[in-house]
């Protein structure tokens, strides 16, 4: 039996970012906590990035997860809003690498193919495999829901990352 | 006269971020330091933000400016590459940000136009100009130049800024 790891998964943005945690232990997953920072919506970008920094902060310090897993984004809108959700995912990859977090990435399609069981899974489908995986998850919201779905992905995929030593 | 304003100016990038740190005082501008950090150009993503954050904060240990200024990057390449210079330039306006500075934004345009006189200048003219204005300055490399030109245009317009209450 080996220790359980804490992982948290987190679904940037720079108005609502979702986060969820999940320990794995051998091949079971159980659910910590789940929800959303959202920063206010005005004020200077870099007050608003901060925030989220601020936001993801606490939940680090409050769960302490061992490993972080973030969604490599999905992009096929516009340079600029490219660039708007570059600036909060930089905040989301740097912040649990500050806290000394191994921080993984995962492409969207590998998200949904361990949760679901393919790469092209609708939103929808995502939560209710998220809410079956993880049956005590009392989690509200989208963003948590996709924010778990990493999480899980990771506790999947961890194994072989270690292998190929990326994992310390 | 007025008690002179310390100001970074910054200017994003994931291998080699820019930092220009000047004094303003009253119209006078005086060079302070400049230079690059380099975060390692492979392993995780999130650790060379990490070290991007990091190279950035023992700048602002060391000079202790007052305030900071970051170029509104201009971004004609595909949303990929918008994405990456995204996650830099997020951690380059929180940073400064964290350390309880207020950070301004500033249009490339109008970078320029505050160095040069007008909006569309060469790169190899900023940096002419640059020097020009700060002849006590002994930096190298088109990075720092770029930096050292957004401080100077926070310089010239955080008056005006302050009259909006964007300053407190």
């Amino acid at each position: 039996m080996s220790k359980p790891v804490r992982i948290i998964g987190i679904d940037p943005g720079l108005r609502r970012c979702g986060w969820g945690i999940v320990d794995a232990k051998d091949n079971r997953l159980s659910y910590v906590a789940a929800g959303t920072v959202t920063p206010p919506i005005d004020g200077l970008l870099a007050d608003r990035l901060a925030a989220l920094a601020a936001g993801l902060k606490d939940i680090l310090a409050q769960f302490n997860p061992d490993e972080a897993a973030v969604e490599e984004t999905f992009v096929n809108s516009g340079p600029r809003s490219a660039l708007i959700l570059g600036q909060a995912r930089g905040v989301a990859l740097v912040t649990p690498a500050q806290a000394g977090l191994y921080v993984a990435e995962y492409a969207t399609n590998l998200v949904k193919k361990s949760v679901v069981g393919t790469g092209h899974a609708e939103k929808k489908q995502v939560e209710l495999m998220v809410r079956t995986l993880l049956p005590a998850a009392d989690f509200k919201g989208a963003d948590a829901a996709d924010a778990l779905a990493v999480a899980i992905c990771h506790a999947h995929h961890r194994v072989s990352a270690k292998r190929m030593g990326a994992l310390v």
